[in-house]
């Protein structure tokens, strides 16, 4: 895994606080064999770096690659998607008018079985890893199916891709059909440490792919795997993702299967799963002592705007968890939200809150910073990572993407041949600029304009996973 | 303006109704030197075109140009875009946390005031039309800015340009600031007249630009001005646009400076500006009365979701007004609207009205089919070019766009040389087909992650006007 000593040298933005990006212009940053960050140095060029900095590194110019970034191009941390199903990859867009039960049984269970054979299994999950990945998603926090088999190949396949990744074996055994549920709770528990084993085969310490455990949501797992589920995260301290509180069909069914929990979020909370380490997807309908007990648990939420329009489950108050205190993330949710890209869920994060602010909630509007934070820093936070991702700081590790905005054109420039020379060799973009946009306004057409083909590439942990070759 | 007989051949896709597509597989529809379409025949490959269908019309096979889509591309209509300030282009995704009336002052009114400017305007327009094109958009609705040369320039750039247009010289004397407003009503009717003398010459029989009489909206409209533009289109016969209920705080205004009409609509009305040739911009907070009125009328509305999420405005009630008898199509607003696409536009047309369905009016969902409709044929209707454009039907025009939805991947072709080989040309795609979905299914993946990579050529009247060089 180790690689080479690396310096990025242009400008540089990032999530400082909740509300606040910081500009790094003209800056170098200086990455070590493990991909980690040893230097971060302002107002340092090409020259200063290799003339100054890579000695004082004890470091041998010849030995580093530097990536030098355009005027107008900016390295951005990488993206976190806390919350995706990779199964469901080929589904993104198909929906049509279903909420969250019939939609599992129309579209989803029977594409998930299906996930069984290694051949599907295999390109399924090679485009999921690699379109993620194009759209600059370093970390992602996978829901497989409930196959050992494929799911060990999703762990691999995000190994060799280079992708950070939390894997986790989807465990059902409820209210599914017999030719798509666990067996049993031990048959359950058994396939999970399987797939526990098989990652601490391909990546012992965890460097990229963790295992995560995975019950899908209470309605499809009964009370005994739920507390089998609680003993093996005492046993192993693994994380655990699950969805909750997405649908009010969903809701009625909880109150049904568990009629002695006071609500939803009891339920996991009363079978041990209510822990630091839990991702609780969406989270909509949650009221107020729900929060409160998640908060005391210190469980994350993942916010998944796209899923949540589309499949009408409802709209995730982020305001308020935010203001109680609840760490948030995004999550694409593909296939309930139809794009793998957590630009587009940031986006929507943003108009969604905008659909709360015409409720009547004014404040409920997420800005630009906001919802980049809660893309980067906000989802490194979620799935636990936050020491080591989401931000450019010394010690931390290179997850980021070269983003560029593409060419310039400026009233003079229309047809004029050195303008053309100059922007010979400049990506293509879905972003129109004109050269007079500040800092503010570059960020905010990128949000709202740009795709894959503003990532012009993406490390993570160092090692370049992906670029557009012109 | 006349040019090639063409023959386009291959699977065609377009709305029959509101919510039914039609899918033509192996198909020929053939165009003559003026763009109509001249017969459509089924079961046609190019050999029998070449040998029966081209010589039946009289035509000489040399002289003809043929188009033979691939397998897994298709034809469909162009998009029309009913609503779309040009000089606000520079502004798409550049909001804030702004609503319509602290947008208008802080980023609106500077941008389109600095578009006086010859070379700017130039700079602007050209990347509009061509942004635009390129995502499909076929006929545009565009709003200029006050100012005669450069709404002149926009007249002629989009003739040059081959987009169908409707140009429109904007209309405001009040409420606005000194640096941009029209002086007089007198000399505003005066310039207007000199845009549509303009167009005149440049296109005497409006076979791609029309002018459109275009009042900015009610509050920033003097009684006198609207009077007089009434009259206007009572001896031009050109149509309207202009903006309706799109904001609540605009709403207070309109009732404080028009005390006597019972509603905003009615201030429309009352001024001779409500008529069969009347686009209407957002109609989000109209109450039944004045959804009757425009019925009455024959009125017709642009909605435009993107806009209407981005600055907060409300959630237009498509399915309402279409169910009342409203004519619908749909607008991408720039720059309150984020995004020059029209498929943006159907994609958030469709999760609006996922928004009020979660409101609780559950019939309120629009299909893909629905939306595809609102952004064709709906369009078409809106623009009053319903005979000719939005849809395949010989005595139409040929207003279309050849979409690719890029390369298949089975799960034994990962690798496979002879399969990338075969893949060798074919279009990128920000779409993942994995060549087992049907036509719904593909349908579905184009409108929810597609994008202008998937708009790989595109015609306006016969001739070609955008295409993507590999």
């Amino acid at each position: 895994m180790s690689g080479k000593q690396r310096v990025f040298i242009g400008d540089f933005v990032h999530c400082k606080t909740l509300d606040t990006l910081e500009i790094l212009e003209d800056t170098a940053i200086f990455v070590d064999e493990e991909g980690v960050i040893v230097a971060i140095e302002r107002g340092c060029d090409l020259k200063k770096a290799e003339e100054i900095s890579i000695p004082r590194l004890g470091w041998v110019k010849e030995d580093v690659m530097v990536r030098v970034a355009r005027k107008g191009q900016f390295f951005f941390p990488g993206f976190v998607d806390t919350h995706i199903h990779a199964p469901q990859y080929p589904n993104v867009g198909i929906f049509g008018k279903s909420t969250l039960l019939d939609w599992l049984t129309t579209y989803t269970f029977p594409m998930e079985s299906s996930l069984k054979d290694l051949a599907r299994a295999r390109s399924v999950y090679t485009r999921c890893i690699k379109r993620t990945l194009s759209h600059g998603t370093t970390t992602a926090a996978y829901y497989a199916t409930i196959h050992v088999a494929t799911t060990n190949l999703l762990s691999d396949l995000c190994l060799a891709n280079g992708q950070r990744a939390f894997v986790g074996r989807c465990c059902l055994d409820s209210l599914s059909p017999d030719w798509y549920i666990d067996e049993s709770p031990a048959q359950a528990i058994k396939d999970t440490r399987a797939t526990i084993e098989h990652i601490a085969n391909i990546d012992p310490s965890n460097k990229l792919i963790t295992p995560i455990l995975t019950p899908r949501f209470a309605p499809g797992c009964s009370t005994e795997l739920m507390t089998q589920l609680g003993a093996l995260h005492k046993e192993t301290n693994l994380p655990f993702q699950t969805h909750i509180s997405e649908n009010k069909g969903e809701l009625d069914l909880v109150k049904e299967l568990f009629p002695n929990s006071p609500n939803y979020t009891s339920v996991y909370d009363s079978h041990g799963l209510l822990t630091p380490k839990t991702i609780l997807a969406h989270a909509i309908h949650l009221d107020e002592s729900e929060v409160d007990l998640i908060i005391k648990r210190q469980s994350k939420v993942s916010h998944c705007p796209c899923s949540n329009s589309s499949i009408t489950s409802g709209t995730c108050k982020v305001r308020w968890l935010l203001e109680k205190g609840v760490e948030v993330g995004l999550g694409t949710d593909v296939s309930g939200g139809y794009s793998p890209s957590i630009l587009e869920a940031a986006r929507q994060a943003s108009l969604v809150s905008r659909h709360i602010a015409m409720s009547g909630d004014d404040k409920a509007k997420l800005s630009i910073e906001e919802v980049l934070y809660l893309a980067t820093r906000g989802g490194a936070n979620v799935v636990g990572l936050e020491q080591k991702i989401g931000g450019f700081e010394v010690g931390m590790e290179w997850d980021a993407q070269l983003i560029g905005l593409g060419p310039n054109y400026w009233s003079e420039d229309e047809g004029n041949p050195e303008c053309v020379k100059a922007l010979e060799g400049v990506e293509e973009s879905p972003v129109d600029m004109f050269g007079w946009e500040n800092w503010e306004e570059r960020i905010a057409k990128w949000v709202f304009n740009g795709d894959d083909r503003n990532t012009l590439a993406v490390w993570v942990k160092g090692r370049l996973v992906h670029e557009i070759r012109k």
